[in-house]
């Protein structure tokens, strides 16, 4: 039987110690392909280039069929690596491993994840994994077991249609995750602490920057999985229908 | 009793007609507060600026209460305009009037929607606002009427927390809209069709271009809904939590 194809993508650029580790951990598994940002795209959420042309540059990643880098977001990056690098779907999308968590509300802003929901929308088992570590020199090696573990069943078993994984991995010695948890996305958002700067011609800029801040300390979200030191596993879809909603909605009167 | 504040913003621009126009509808119902891009930000998805500081510049828009363009993404704007521009939550936020539909899974794409989704996220009654009809000089006007109708219910009954509205508008005459039906995103992607050229070094480049595919024809939905002429309005929510897939999930076996 031939070896299952496995496209690896991020969000923090091709060179990133995160990918590195995936390329490797996925060697085990299949043949890897790899299509990633030419630099740092996080924060990008589901952004998708439009107003310029994308360039994709052919590189030698050892372990991997082939890898190219890619002057687009992590989104462009699927859609070139599916439509124009390999012309089919591979057997399984992984993106990452993020330097940073994508727990809680996270993942509508992260590169990272919306090339794991893009590759849920092509149906290509799909899984985005993040360590939460945001240093360049975080240690991905205690994550080998359980993302090739995550990886080996997506592979095997396949997704749900129309869902994605989002898994998130604590930064702790491998001997002291406690185990996997099945999770919901924890209820938080970020408040917004912009660092105000005048420029040396006197002109106003604002640097983006803030505080998480978590609303809830249920034991069936990602937030309380990782506090407890289990690796969070939250099943993401694309359909953001907020259903429970419509009949409510259904009784507003309009005049047309 | 003192008017609402009511926030707007949109993805195309804020020298968009589509903006112009949403702005021109809501001073009939508010004080009005722009903070909006200063360049086209179409297919920004969720994205915001951390990699460089953000700019804000005043501008004059007649009828306005303040208006600014702002450097980065929509998602930029809206925490922008609350943390630094407002100093407070806006009554009301809307977004648009997009230029083209953002029904189906335009939503994830969509830099327009994205800001609504924000708001919400803030806990602001947020909407987006689409006229199916891409064109610079497309009609606002027919629009006029339930735009403000459905931002009118938005500012006296509010939205269920959690939650924003993607409404988009049948590029039609005012007196063919057949009415206003509450739906859910129609099941539907894009195929991607990357235009190949090179360039005059002999360089590689691709144009990210492409065909909507719709994979039902539901009345339930939003595509049904604008094709038959009805104003589309779809709940949406920033939970991306697949919660029906957690049961079966949870049967995997992991050796941790």
């Amino acid at each position: 039987m031939s070896k299952p194809i496995i496209l690896v993508t991020n969000d923090d650029g091709v060179m990133a110690p995160g990918i590195r580790n995936l390329i490797n951990f996925m060697c085990d598994l299949g043949q890897v392909v790899v299509v990633a940002p030419d630099k740092p795209q996080s924060g990008m959420g589901h952004a998708v280039t439009i107003e310029k042309p994308i360039r994709l540059e052919e590189l030698h990643i050892e372990g991997t069929y082939r890898a190219y880098s890619c002057s687009g977001t992590p989104v462009d990056c699927v859609k070139l690596a599916v439509t124009k690098v390999l012309h089919r779907k591979p057997d399984l999308l992984v993106s990452g491993i993020n330097h940073g968590s994508n727990a809680s509300i996270n993942v509508i802003y992260s590169g990272t994840m919306s090339a794991a929901i893009e590759g849920a929308m092509e149906s290509i088992p799909s899984i985005g994994f993040s360590l939460t570590d945001y240093r360049l020199d975080a240690n991905f090696l205690p994550s080998k077991n359980i993302v090739q573990q995550i990886a080996r069943n997506a592979l095997t078993q396949g997704l749900p249609s129309g869902v994605c994984l989002n898994v998130n991995i604590p930064a702790v010695p491998e001997n002291e995750i406690k185990g996997v948890r099945i999770c919901r996305q924890a209820k938080g958002n970020w408040r917004e602490e912009f660092d105000h700067r005048k420029d040396p011609r006197g002109r106003d800029y604002y640097w983006l920057t803030g505080t998480f801040q978590l609303h809830e300390n249920s034991s069936e979200t990602d937030e309380w999985a990782l506090a407890s030191k289990f690796v969070s596993i939250v099943p993401v879809q694309f359909d953001f229908t907020a259903h429970q909603i419509i009949p409510s909605l259904s009784k507003w009167q309009f005049n047309v």
